[in-house]
């Protein structure tokens, strides 16, 4: 029987267990943000076991970009520590699917390729801390601007584990000079969502040749008397991973996230399990 | 040639890589407590690669009794996240080895036991918010009696990982009733040492029979207008370790930490390389 499809609209009242339904249904395959707001939402990479202990190695090393928030088990595809009936083989709206470092498929489904050595990994999102700022009443422009947040490779390095190791991808988010300590101190209060800025102002100090030339995401506008501040991203473990050229490696599409049922603002990403 | 022995009180000054000189020379063997002031101490638990990924997940699981804060590569002694020149094998005061779940021995260098591998994993300690408390003006009363921190086994199961369960250890302080609030607030800011209390008040709720009779260390005194509160302790995986029965398995002995060159305010637990 043909599902009828839901639009994003449709989910913004949703909570996290309907939006997961819907995912899980194949009746929804967009973006997440927005959705089951105050819920945590997580960045993926699914591994094969051989390697996991080196890339948990590397998330503990560089905690910044890499903010482990959940690990199922060995060949188990449930994450039962982020929520309740979390199928990470189904659940999020869509998935890549690498081999040897190299961008094979992208599907809403994983079903068929989950296997019995495969380790599911979540990591925190900037989603978490953008709404925190958002709510302290500090611009987030790709956010006001309907963009995806500029992204850039910059030339600090990270510590290696294992096959794991290079630079780390940045965000920037240009935010009013007077606003830039408050913006500090909310973000530094998100360590499962990569914490307080790793820099602020010129680009050149990281690496940066052009803030108008993002390496993914789109360019926004830098306004009289803002300045560029840079978070550690996401995008980082994702890179190390396609730069080890795993067998295989499965990640959540951008802004295609798994959303967990812990709150975004909760002292450990641990449901409660009374 | 024979070693000078040096006293607790002749390093109250030094710096952590000053302490960690003279416990790597022999000439101190003693607890830690009170040393290198303001960097970060650690629990130690030294296993075979062969359970290292259980454990992280089972630690990953258990954030708040088992706050990982460095991890070594597989048959490499030194913590390189932790300090400079940090190496496991000679600078912990004293360590207990384990075999079969069984203490063995309990030496002061265990370079003779590392091995290929063996992975070393630091967990945050207790030292770092009691700290903070004490700072704050909020009495911490084993250490003004000169006493052990009373130590609990709870009914507060945690969350498993391959061969690795049971039941949360907890610690108990008693904290003025006026207190308990800031108490909260200030241990909360170091989700790498235990982060906010699990319990407050009635120790039968978390299956403690009589607060008189602590598991480990020493009972202290509540005094009226005190409430008991409790925190998750470092003891939790050491005990979860022995559980196990793993072949082997070396951990500090109680007291005799790990101290790092990283601040133990700092926003992670990782060095910084520049």
């Amino acid at each position: 029987m043909l599902q009828m499809s839901v639009k994003h609209a449709d989910l913004v009242a949703s909570s996290a267990a309907d939006v997961r339904a819907a995912i899980r249904s194949g009746s929804y395959a967009g973006h997440t943000a927005g959705l089951a707001s105050g819920k945590l939402q997580c960045n993926l990479a699914i591994i094969p076991e051989r390697f996991a202990l080196d890339f948990l190695r590397f998330c503990q090393r560089n905690p910044k970009p890499c903010p482990v928030v959940g690990v199922s088990d060995s060949g188990d595809p449930m994450l039962r520590t982020l929520g309740r009936d979390i199928d990470i083989r189904t659940d999020v709206p869509k998935y890549r699917i690498f081999r040897d470092g190299v961008l094979a498929d992208e599907v809403t489904d994983i079903s068929g390729v989950w296997a019995d050595d495969l380790v599911a990994v979540a990591l925190g999102c900037s989603f978490t801390f953008e709404n925190a700022l958002l709510r302290s009443g500090i611009p987030v422009r790709h956010v006001e601007s309907g963009l995806n947040v500029p992204m850039f490779r910059s030339n600090i390095d990270l510590v290696p584990a294992g096959k794991f190791s290079g630079q780390m991808v940045v965000t920037m988010r240009p935010i009013p000079e007077d606003q830039v300590a408050q913006a500090r101190e909310i973000s530094a209060r998100f360590p499962q969502a990569h914490g307080a800025p790793i820099a602020v102002g010129d680009p050149a100090m990281i690496g940066i040749a052009d803030l108008s030339r993002p390496d993914w995401g789109d360019a926004v506008e830098i306004k009289p008397g803002e300045v560029p501040v840079y978070w550690a991203c996401g995008v980082t473990p994702q890179n190390v991973l396609l730069d080890a050229g795993l067998p295989i490696c499965i990640t959540h599409s951008p802004g295609h996230m798994l959303i967990a049922d812990v709150a975004e603002d909760a002292e450990t990403t641990i449901l409660p399990t009374n």
